[in-house]
């Protein structure tokens, strides 16, 4: 009796310290003072509420301060804000620097891992790292080598770590963490390596693993209850994480999650997609693949599975299913509705509801989409919710060693891992978009733990029979599923957008533009040009009373890996470096922050 | 006889050639939008007759644009402006790029040489490089691995490349390059590695070797004429370059030349400094150690030396005598006269006649020096333009294996590569200066090509009983011989200055912050932190009617070895590491060029 008593109250403090710490990270998050989070939000939504900075003034707007990172090549993710400290990571080998605003960036403390260089060659896009979190008085930083550390945020003292992977089977980190009540969640890269993807929870406090679903596998790892688990609206039944696929083919299946993570605190849900079943060749693995290229619902404390909604069943263009899923609650057909809207790699843009799980909406978000007619909407139909393949463009039905031509979009997609952001006062998103298409040939290829397990041979270019740039800037309204506005670019927009109460939106260019632009119009209000081209994703803060605008600059990621990794071949960085050679004509690798604000 | 003929008319087509060269760079140079030398001239000064930017309308300075050069550690030197080109450079590879001014900073070409990395450990103080250089429409670079290559400057194309040195021998290179008639002047670097230092003349047009002056050997090696080569106006007699060493010492005996160079053309003479003697160790060298540490004067054409003066004979500090000569015509006593002003690393300013080589005036322009009580300044005393070192501070007297404490200023003087700045309008020198002292143990060692040859132990630390800093930045009379007004810094002031017609004068701090002062008083009117600590020397140039200011960012150089190679034993980076480590609390690696203007 004595025993249980304690293990009872032991419970319940633990219990206490999970929901403080998520109120605290929720209180964080509200104070539009802060960015505490990369994400902006749980949402995703990367609004803030800062007007100070606004439509009619921003093209007043100037460098405050500025900050190298000491690191070259592709710059992902943000700073944070937290009080008067700024957080700032960089690519491998992943240095973190707290720098206090109160003394224009000076270094309160740098946290330096060791990594293995040998991970950089099984790191498939670059370098790149999303950016650390913050929670309970802790930073979380996902290393490349897969290394989960919690560093004390006021010191930088290493609080605990953990291994996530093991780098030697292509197991690497790029994600950021997403910090959930007492949890932290955690993906894994390593899609052309051959690696099963799985999402991991690990306690906050000790760092202890938590629950892992696997993306394939049987049902006990990928966390189903094949009864009360659907998709679209059906029960997933039993075995789903293996019956669509020949063999043990899913025991290397891809279907990796280094993407974006969101959480609807009301709900209790958390959502994600998975990536590329593996290889790039779909000859090797007949089926439907599942659950590749998936957006899934978990419950965050033990990870089960709500729903799965599976947007490119068997692959055939390496379509990631990773793209950061936006959570507003909208009108809808004179009903508010808690939605879900996600830009996937595939060029459809799909608005779904986001308890239920139930597709509302799935259009094209770039009009030179071409692989796929649309998606049939009806609930009857046994290919609801599938997208209708043009057979011209599936390198499936063309064959292995035959080179499918003119296939839009490319396989880094319409869009890629560059977050957008949601305007509640437009009800618009603002979506970076890449217009690229290419050329795909697959080809045979035998799994070797650790070694690249791509299979086939890519040719990227921008869209043909268009203006000739890579990338477009576009307003999407999600519930007529159209474009409002688009702005034409030269390259791919590689950066994550922001939007604020200022009524303007902010993204940032491959070749190193900061712009601003009308978040009614698209009418662009100011550009600045940073030192290096922009992957990095808008953020804003205040600090002593004044609206601050931050970004990284630090040319890399897929698109700019030619330049990253001193590429030439065009055929290399899987198929990338061809279509994005003129980047070196504007930039030259970097690792700077530019902060910007209003002259007093 | 025709062929007598044919041999006259190709040598006039020759000196025609070289008179055009010359000229057209001085009109580049006297063109005040454009900055057509690293110098901003050939005498030095750093002074730009512009005034769109001052001291009225500084505050409002605003970042135009920036441009990261995807390189990282110690930017030194700056950019040039030739027309509507801007010309940026790095540290190790030594990359080049030429940037459309018309089109922020569009690559127009990049040169991108592949050096072995190798020289990079032989490098004494940092990957640096003080920039290339301009004329006849060439960009010339002296590379780390002492290449010197001759790039078109429209098209980046190769022109010819000439090997200055071996880099297997210690023999480096960080200097830029002097562009003089139809030759061009470099130096090299090496004096850590016994190396014996020399000036080479190339041909402008083939890159084919004109001439080469030795700073010690024979007569026929250092190019004297015993009767007419004086020292303080008299001759210096046969073998100078030998008799001042024992035995074969002379053969690696540093004094290598590795700063910065100076040209009046109405004298036709080029003026430079020799760095210390090799070893650090000055009980392996008895003697006057004779032509290290000495300004020399030499005719251009055939390098023949009109006069040397050695300013600290027989070192036992490393006081190399490198650092800039600046050339102003000022009246002194009722008389204009031709002046060389000389801030040494030994804490002592000069001027001198930079006709006859008389000397003038010989102050220190730090009050922490004390390792002399002055110069002997009595053209008829014996000891006539020598310093008289005080016993406590003399490393020789006090012997080998004993750690003389106390000396100031330290290994890396009261000033060191950073070049001062002169305007005309207040007659004033503008000199960044380091406030730094140490302790020194001379210790016995063997020389081995390529291997270092230091021979002594520093620690290095700020002044004692001062503001605490480790710098100053001061400005000077070089007439009387005073500091018109000193302004402390934290850290040493590594960058190079500018003076304007704008009554300004701009400098950089190893912190990262931009500074602009009165040229009057030394009132700080604007401060802007940079992405990285700043060693590089700030330029101006006006393009479409704005005036701009231009500073590169990298931390590095000998105060930064610390934070650029990654080093973190005190006493590592010959000293250096200890005194500067808290720049690691303000900045981390850089590589990033700033361009400044006012708001429209
Ligand atoms: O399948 C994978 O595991 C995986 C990982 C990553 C990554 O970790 O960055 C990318 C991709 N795939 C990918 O398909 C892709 O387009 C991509 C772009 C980027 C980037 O940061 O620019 N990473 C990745
Ligand atoms: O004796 C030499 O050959 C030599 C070379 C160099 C160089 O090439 O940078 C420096 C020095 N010495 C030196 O003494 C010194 O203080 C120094 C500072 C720096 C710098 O760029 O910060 N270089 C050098």
């Amino acid at each position: 009796m004595t025993k249980l008593t304690l293990m009872t109250s032991g419970l319940a403090l633990c219990a206490a310290t999970m929901a403080m710490a998520n109120d605290d990270l929720m209180t964080q998050m509200d104070n539009p003072a802060q960015w505490a989070i990369q994400t902006g939000d749980y949402a995703n939504q990367r609004y803030s509420e800062l007007d100070q900075i606004n439509a009619e003034n921003v093209g007043d707007l100037q460098v405050a301060w500025s900050f190298s990172t000491g690191v070259l090549r592709g710059h992902e993710g943000s700073p944070l804000v937290i009080g008067d400290m700024m957080y700032v990571h960089t690519p491998f080998p992943n240095t973190v620097y707290a720098l206090d605003l109160k003394e224009e960036g000076k270094i309160v403390w740098r946290y330096e891992p060791k990594q293995d260089p040998d991970v950089i060659p099984v790191m498939c896009c670059d370098t790149v790292n999303r950016g650390v979190a913050y929670a309970d008085g802790k930073i979380f930083l996902h290393q490349a080598d897969t290394k989960v550390v919690a560093l004390d945020a006021m010191t930088g003292e290493v609080k605990w770590e953990v291994m996530n992977g093991d780098a030697s089977k292509g197991e690497t980190n790029t994600a950021t963490v997403m910090p959930v009540k007492d949890k932290i969640i955690v993906g894994i890269s390593g899609g052309e390596f051959g690696v099963r993807g799985h999402v991991t929870a690990y306690n906050m406090e000790t760092g202890e693993q938590e629950w892992r679903a696997w993306s394939m596998g049987p049902d006990e790892d990928i966390l189903v209850d094949p009864e009360n688990t659907t998709h679209l609206g059906e029960p997933v039944g039993e075995n789903s994480g293996t019956n669509t696929w020949e063999g043990d083919q899913w025991m290397i299946g891809g279907g990796t999650t280094w993407g974006w993570y969101s959480y609807d605190p009301e709900a209790d849900l958390i959502y994600y997609g998975t990536g590329n079943p593996s290889t790039w060749n779909p000859a090797q693995r007949p089926g439907d693949n599942r659950w590749s290229m998936t957006v899934m619902a978990r419950d965050p404390d033990d990870g089960m599975a709500k729903w799965f909604y599976q947007m490119t069943p068997h692959d055939e263009w390496d379509y990631d299913g990773v793209n950061e899923m936006i959570l507003t609650d909208q009108e809808m057909d004179g009903e508010v509705r808690k939605l879900l809207t996600h830009f996937d790699r595939n060029g459809l843009g799909y608005t779904m509801d986001r308890i239920t799980g139930e597709l509302l909406v799935a259009e094209k978000y770039d009009p030179a989409v071409n692989w796929t007619t649309g998606v049939d909407m009806d609930p009857e139909s046994e290919n609801y919710g599938r997208p209708a393949v043009v057979a011209e463009y599936s390198t499936e039905q063309n064959g292995e060693d035959v080179n499918s031509t003119g296939i839009c979009p490319a396989a880094l997609g319409s869009k890629d891992q560059q977050p957008a952001a949601y305007s509640p006062k437009t009800e618009l998103f603002y979506v970076p978009t890449n217009h690229v298409c290419m050329d795909y040939e697959p080809f045979r290829v035998s799994y070797t733990a650790g070694q690249p397990y791509v299979g086939a041979t890519l040719a990227m270019y921008p869209a043909p029979d268009s203006h000739g740039g890579m990338g477009n800037f576009i307003a999407w309204d999600n519930i007529n599923g159209e474009i409002k506005w688009s702005l034409p670019e030269q390259f791919s927009v590689w950066s994550g957008a922001l939007a604020t109460a200022g009524d303007i939106v902010f993204y940032g260019t491959l070749e190193g533009y900061l712009k601003a632009v009308s978040a009614e119009t698209g009418e662009e209000l100011y550009r600045f040009k940073t030192p290096s081209g922009i992957i990095g994703n808008v953020m804003t803060y205040e600090q002593g009373g004044k609206q601050y605008i931050g970004i990284l600059s630090g040319v890399g990621g897929w698109a700019g890996i030619g330049l990253a990794a001193g590429l030439t071949n065009p055929n290399d960085g899987l198929g990338a470096v061809g279509g994005y050679s003129a980047l070196s004509d504007y930039t030259a690798l970097g690792g700077q922050l530019t902060v910007f604000t209003l002259p007093d």
